[in-house]
């Protein structure tokens, strides 16, 4: 987890999308600074905190956006109690190990489309509330919990009846997998895929099937935050 | 498309899978800058162009990248005959104003995934050679084909059995859409969606169904190349 979220507890949240998203959810917005357009326009939708308004040019400067947005929200980083499997009436996402800020922003965003609420990352993950991963995530935060913890452990102790699908290279083909409700997918680092000691609490290896262009070799693999995607809609449709 | 295209004709590829890529494809590579211990290892594969060894310190200033890799190559920006779409026998991508590099990077690499060899981009979109893009596509712009066209024209001149296919926010659930082994598929702007002009030349629009969390809002929408992943496996599968 990155250093700015362990030293100050607080986030940014930067864009309208995002800020509205998380002024009418559960994460606590402390301070709002916004142009007075922007508040004109949202006046009814900003009770709590009272706003900060601030010109384009004072934007330009707390920003960490090349071009700055009309709003800037510094939130509180919420803290979650660890997952109860036992309740889960859903998909859950394991990440082990995703760094690239944009992927994991992006899949948060996709969670959120298919109505996951809670994903299990890694400890040595992306920090979720890194300002890239905010701005990626797009208001997403809002809604889908993010938790950190060892996923040995989660995966070791959860209820048998949930079954743990990885995402490899040389799985069963996505499409002919029978896809329960109720389930864990797990998907791994960008370079190095799912860490060899999680490879033994798979239940079963999953692979999106890929299509050969004639005489030609093909990709060598998708990127992590489009294979989640592809695997979440193919378990949700 | 970006000024360092226009006024080179050349582009730039880090990274040992691009580069390998890039060395076994049809996209010729002019300059080649190694260090001494990437040489060594893949020896065998390059035989032209000469490379130059050169030293990490080298590597930093030369690279567009913040950890920069231990190749790169200068390439030159292939020219394609423009696409006949009578000759198309699978799917078609046109992205109307894509603009984040990473996003078309990611919908490249998932086109060769999914083994489409054509993409047409509007002329507002990015340069499919921007260092961002070629870096993000990792390697498939060795073997996916990215025109620069008019969609409006291209659609207008279209074979008639060619059907197309438009991601909107409103369309036909995509799981209930017949999907037939040739077609186009329309992706629009990651802000403003597909643009006004296109809207009256597509003939089917789609849409990739949400799942709404218990008691809350969900995602806007899905991120560009999310979207066009999801879609490109629907159709494939």
């Amino acid at each position: 987890m990155g250093k700015f979220r362990k030293q100050h507890g607080l986030f940014v949240a930067e864009g309208s999308t995002n800020v509205l998203d998380f002024l009418a959810g559960d994460i606590k917005v402390v301070h709002l600074f916004a142009t007075a357009s922007w508040l004109k326009k949202h006046s009814k939708k900003v009770i709590k905190p009272v706003p900060a308004e601030i010109d384009e040019k004072e934007m330009k400067k707390i920003s960490f956006l090349k071009n700055p947005s009309e709003v800037l929200a510094i939130c509180k980083i919420p803290e979650y109690e660890p997952i109860d499997l036992t309740t889960l009436s859903e998909l859950s996402l394991k990440l082990d190990d995703i760094h690239d800020p944009g992927n994991l922003g992006t899949i948060i965003r996709t969670a959120d489309w298919f109505g996951i609420n809670d994903i299990i990352c890694s400890p040595d993950s992306t920090d979720a509330f890194n300002p890239k991963v905010v701005q990626a995530s797009m208001g997403s935060l809002a809604r889908v919990r993010v938790h950190y913890q060892h996923l040995e452990n989660v995966l070791n102790n959860k209820p048998d009846y949930l079954k743990v699908f990885g995402a490899v290279m040389d799985g069963d083909p996505i499409d002919d997998v029978a896809k329960p409700q109720k389930g864990i997918i797990l998907i791994g680092n960008e370079a190095r895929g799912i860490s060899g000691e999680l490879l033994p609490l798979i239940d079963q290896k999953i692979t999106i099937p890929f299509i050969r262009h004639s005489q030609k070799s093909a990709a060598e693999s998708l990127n992590a935050s489009i294979a989640t995607a592809i695997i979440c809609y193919a378990f949700r449709k």
